[in-house]
């Protein structure tokens, strides 16, 4: 891809706080030297947003990429695409096409190289849902665009403190045990580590995996998934040369000595992952699809409907994400 | 009790870090200004303990625990019990027969009144288990030292961050729903609920209660024990004019902003209490006991055998233990 190539920004659900944070992300671009981003359409919704929240931006519709850099600096460049009115708070049929559109014209961005990644804003799954998206959610979608099954990718969430894979995601806890298999934890664990190489500069990543019982089972006295389904995965990676430890207890994973000795922690169910991201690095997780051809990070939030247009949302994720696409657009070319 | 009542600190397990804590305790025991503490028998391994580590502390033989705040000043005092040799990283028979005598000896004190807590030193369970200790653990012992069934007491984990009660302990993942019941739920959080006023001066405590599934099963869509087993244990709850709140997604509950909401979160599972904890406040976690008679702290750690007699132990949570134990007291007083 040429080395002008811009971030594509996905608008979001335009009811939520997709918008106010594509503006805030803008208004920090140099304070925060972020690479020039384009939004894929929502022109009138950014305008009405601006207008708003009493925000001095312009836009610029832009319908050739290579135009985006140059435009950046004085106006936020929007892509011809769909659009909505602006109705903060109170989401429709009308804003959820726009948000299926917009994610649908940045994904294939960056997909024909077009983009330098996609940077997806948040949408609302069951309003997806309901314009007749037949995916459970955008990262489902992401995979089926690149031509892979959901379990070819891995999704990471990158904060500051540290970076974690949840293994199972939207699973009952109850039925975490049977979800996981040795060949899931090697087969994601191989994902990540690629990503951490190509991706993040890390050129022999360190992986720790996390245990599933507390402490780690106690040699089988509470859960012996530890002994029967991880550690054989451990073995396996091993053999293959990557630099991988564990089963760690959970609960010592996470603590600032333990952080300091891996790059990812690969974690056995959503919420081992994500309470320690979001306790240490509230505002600033960046959710990151691994495995697909292309780049694709997004903020670690929903869509706040219930605080969108009243300027309370932390731009600090989107940011974080649309840096984070920077960095790694960057190792790639 | 006398105002002049000392704590009662008991030695944990000889070859662990144990006695090196007690003796670092007691060095800073102005700079932290810890209540006067009486460690629990091991004069010798104390002795020896700060010979090794080429600490200059004398220690103080008493047998009258009147004698404690005064002896405190310039020496660490000892009340004659049990003892053994120091072997640092090298656990036996004899220093596990004095880490439970020394945990026998505390609790009585402290249960009769004598002693104004007791605060525990980290023990092994196989260790202590060899000994013939019919417990799994040191807080199953005190329950039982009180006359209490073990699910008369909870375990709260108290940082400067957070405190956070798990609702179950030693259980296999695949067994924690189970596990759970509205009742358990609802007999945790009254126990909680009156600690938090008797021992940490909050009149009108606020409970926050996890969910036990991601994203607290999403309307059900992955797990519905939101619904069937938590749910109604917080209707029953705020029946009994208690503040209670949830169930929260564990994911949110512990960022910055959701941890002021509350004054203690009841979670489902070890780990999702763990986590957090040890994630925000690693070296200063404080185990305490809520519902029994008598007050007990202990640091939130294990023996540590590894790094025994070596100097890097941290002695932040035992600090944070005596503290609390100490607040704890004056306010019973």
């Amino acid at each position: 891809m040429p080395s002008s190539a811009p971030l594509a920004l996905t608008l979001g659900d335009p009811a939520g706080i997709g918008p106010e944070l594509a503006l805030s992300a803008w208004l920090r671009r140099k304070s925060e030297r972020i690479s020039p981003f384009v939004v894929c359409g929502g022109r009138r919704v950014l305008g009405e947003a601006a207008a708003h929240l009493g925000l001095d931006i312009e836009t610029a519709s832009v319908t050739d990429l290579a135009d985006v850099p140059a435009r950046f600096e004085n106006a936020l460049p929007v892509l011809d695409g769909a659009d909505a009115r602006y109705s903060p708070g109170d989401p429709d049929d009308e804003g959820a096409k726009a948000a299926r559109a917009s994610l649908e014209q940045g994904t294939v961005l960056a997909r024909d190289g077009r983009a330098a990644a996609v940077v997806t804003g948040p949408v609302s799954k069951a309003r997806l849902a309901s314009t007749g998206f037949a995916f459970p959610g955008q990262t489902e979608f992401l995979a089926d665009a690149a031509g892979l099954a959901p379990d070819a990718v891995a999704m990471m969430i990158a904060g500051p403190s540290l970076r974690t894979v949840p293994l199972t995601i939207h699973v009952a806890l109850a039925d975490v045990p049977e979800t996981l298999s040795t060949e899931l934890i090697v087969s994601r664990a191989r994902i990540v580590a690629a990503a951490l190489q190509r991706d993040f500069g890390l050129s022999e990543p360190r992986l720790a995996i996390a245990a599933l019982n507390p402490h780690a089972g106690e040699n089988g006295a509470f859960g012996d998934e530890e002994a029967r389904i991880i550690a054989p995965a451990i073995a396996q990676l091993e053999a293959e040369g990557l630099l991988v430890s564990g089963p760690h207890p959970a609960d010592a994973l996470f603590a600032p000595r333990a952080r300091a000795t891996y790059d990812a922690a690969l974690c056995m169910y959503h919420d081992q992952a994500l309470v320690p991201v979001k306790a240490l690095d509230f505002d600033q997780g960046v959710n990151v699809t691994l495995g697909l051809p292309f780049i694709r990070t997004a903020p670690d939030h929903g869509t706040a409907f219930a605080i969108a247009g009243k300027g309370l949302a932390d731009p600090g994720a989107t940011i974080a994400a649309l840096k984070l696409a920077g960095e790694m657009a960057a190792r790639r070319r």
